[in-house]
């Protein structure tokens, strides 16, 4: 009943014959074929469905597979087989089997990898984040050797890395290269250099394999080894590989513990660890840091929630500063048709400073650029802006209310207001990473209130200040 | 007067030896230098800075000399010979050698290539984004055969691709495949695979250099090629480069013209490309897409202000709303107050969606989920979230104003700005994209827009109509 793979890989390891391999196709073409899936699926046609789905990319596979609604979707996996399942989810890249994963359920994987070999199904867990892969583990009725799977935090080089990699001992030749690159289960993930060690197993140096595709069986190890520019401990944060890797420019990472060589972390990991990265930290200037759109409702709840609130405790700080000043509002109520123009106002020119020095943090892009250069430079950038839009709100509220002492008020209050969010905007998380916090998460609210209760000072004390001006 | 590149690679195209390697360090380590470096410059000695940094990896060499103000700047490339200057780029990842690029400027670019041999040259401005590669190009006094590296719309796979990596016929031997990979420059950027190709120059295959360095001479090239997954053209977008290489965990790209292989893209840029694509994002979320925050004055102004401007536009109509209900606020003048809470809250809630849901979208996680789906599910969240928040909003309002119809008032509108606000911050960038526009550009200043009428609406209008309960 359970059909084979798509594609069987022939004993070599690869994939042979020219149209055996699925081509790429596009983002709008996956989502038509999904479309058309949970069409054969409603009319009950699951067999057809799975026809469809085996001639894609695995990638696309798991990406359909993964958008169908729960029935559906239980209902497809029913019909793969438990090998093709996992083969799917050894085939897609960390990020994209990580979240196919996810949707898929511990309860589900834990069935999928107790069915089939336990070699393949320790492979196949090592492509799913480490919590997740915990949760299946715990799950599972026959028990695999997961220790080392399991060990490492997740968000850490030891939880990227993989500990099958192609070594040579230094004093070795190319033969003994050539050896244990084809020891290696050649459809797993793919090294570009083998690592060479010393006795002790220490690291000593790496040969790339375009070097190794060139010299002779003979050649000894040490005469076409290189240094290796950059090492990283099991504990190294994901995000500080991922820094190495782009700035350095490298194809892949060593792991090491006290010298000794413990893993690699190939450049899919990387990637993954990139692009994981970067969604986190636009989500944390958004206020939100979650699983992504199709996480459970508990789960987006208990993420969005607590940001909500500590909000709502930041605008009564603005309504607070409101407040001060019901008397002068009282006098002239046309003034509270303003606060969401200085309040808007604030909040943007603050969000636009904060997210580039948030990013530039990220890229490394501050090196030597000091602080105080940062803050002058908004300072000038905040007073051209402020001369122009204080001039321009001045205008329209002359023109809308007729009102020149308003208008005079307002443009003031813009003028102040603009040049001082950009200070805080770039200087908030300035002062976050020198305190050692992460300026992603924290940066948004604070610059937020900030600049609220800042421009309602400004603009409601000027205004009290000039009440005679504007009754 | 000039010293030589900080070491300086064999015959071979390597560098050997164990420590002539420059090992990587860490970001604080690279600050530490920088400002070591600008103390050295200010004290005039040029040299003894020179000497502190050239013992570096020519990435570390690149963003301190990038961080530096310009006349230090100008100073330090002064004692370098145009060759290191050159050499520096080449050995920088795309990204870090854009930055680098950028801060140099046109003018000293153009005289370092005019100095260096012609070849250099070329694969020096090659490293630099296509616009600032054109500019250099213009002030050159010797012209260069350039026309193939400025053919290219930035942003494209054409101005990502190399021209020059290794290729074999199909009816070949691997032995021809090493020859062609021995005369290309080891010291430039590294193809994973050699291509295959037909007596027409048509991409028909490819031969990973793992497969290349296990196989003897004499293997038929027929018997090792496998398929290619995915190709482009010189047109497609970097972003859909890098969403290929993602998804189908791809370590380069073809780019064919008609069937024949014009160039490969290879890992480094594609990385370099989805970096800068998530930085572009994140930006545009926040209402600005800039060259960074070392770019000049002018190009920040040029950026920012239309969007503050436009802002401004859009705070006059949640103005004008609040306008409408003037006679209530008179009539309450506490209800002025609480505006900011309205604002604040519908702000932080449509923008925690539609950062989701533009990062979904971007990383292709929304195929075979319905937009009615994600609104459903938004409600169902903003249900949720309204309601805790309205009861908490109401409670606070109740105990700080010794008012209990403004409470009830607020925690209402509460609940029904947070019922609407997440389907809207769903729904504009499914709508966007639907009508092909990019999502991440405009729907923060719309979203915003919506959530402030709307909330100002709600709120005031809920007040006007139980005027007689608050008052």
């Amino acid at each position: 009943m359970t059909p084979a793979a798509p594609f069987v890989p022939d004993g070599s390891g690869n994939l042979r014959g020219e149209m055996s391999q699925p081509q790429a196709i596009s983002l709008d073409e996956v989502a038509a074929i999904a479309d058309e899936i949970q069409e054969l699926i409603d009319a009950g046609e699951e067999r057809s469905a799975w026809n469809l789905i085996r001639k894609l990319h695995p990638a696309d596979m798991g990406s359909i597979i993964a958008g169908l609604p729960r029935t559906s979707r239980d209902a497809m996996i029913r019909i793969m087989s438990p090998e093709t399942v996992a083969w799917m989810l050894r085939q897609m890249n960390p990020i994209q089997a990580g979240r196919v994963g996810r949707r898929l359920g511990s309860r589900l994987l834990s069935s999928v990898l107790s069915q089939i070999q336990p070699q393949q199904a320790l492979a196949t867990l090592r492509r799913l984040p480490v919590r997740r892969a915990r949760r299946v583990t715990e799950l599972l009725e026959q028990p695999l050797a997961t220790e080392e799977i399991l060990a490492h935090a997740p968000g850490t080089a030891g939880a990227l890395m993989v500990s099958r990699f192609p070594t040579v001992m230094r004093d070795g030749r190319v033969e003994e290269a050539r050896d244990s690159l084809k020891a290696l289960d050649r459809q797993g993930p793919k090294s570009t250099h083998v690592l060479v060690t010393d006795d002790g197993g220490n690291l000593v140096g790496q040969i790339s394999m375009i070097e190794l595709a060139l010299v002779e069986d003979a050649t000894p190890v040490s005469a076409i080894a290189t240094p290796v520019v950059a090492t990283v401990t099991k504990d190294t944060p994901a995000e500080e590989c991922a820094r190495l890797e782009r700035h350095y420019n490298l194809t892949q990472l060593s792991v090491i513990e006290r010298g000794r060589l413990i893993g690699v972390i190939l450049a899919e990991s990387l990637l993954g660890a990139t692009v994981e990265h970067d969604t986190r930290q636009m989500q944390q200037v958004a206020n939100v840091a979650g699983e992504g759109v199709d996480a459970p409702l508990s789960s987006s709840i208990r993420i969005r929630l607590p940001w909500l609130t500590l909000n709502l405790a930041t605008t009564f700080l603005a309504a607070a500063t409101v407040s001060l000043f019901e008397s002068t509002l009282a006098q002239v109520v046309v003034l509270a048709a303003f606060l969401p123009v200085v309040a808007g106002q604030g909040g943007i020119g603050g969000t636009q400073t904060l997210t580039l020095i948030v990013r530039a943090i990220a890229l490394g892009e501050l090196v030597g650029i000091s602080a105080r250069r940062l803050l002058t430079r908004e300072a000038v950038l905040g007073l051209v802006h402020g001369v122009w839009l204080g001039v321009l709100v001045a205008a329209i509220a002359i023109l809308w209310k007729q009102n020149v002492g308003l208008g005079i008020v307002l443009g003031l209050a813009m003028l102040g207001n603009m040049l001082i969010v950009g200070s805080v905007g770039a200087g908030v998380p300035l002062f976050l990473r020198r305190i050692g916090l992460d300026p992603a998460v924290a940066s948004a609210v604070i610059v937020t209130t900030v600049t609220d209760v800042f421009g309602f000072l400004l603009f409601l004390g000027i205004a009290s200040a000039a009440i005679n001006l504007i009754r």
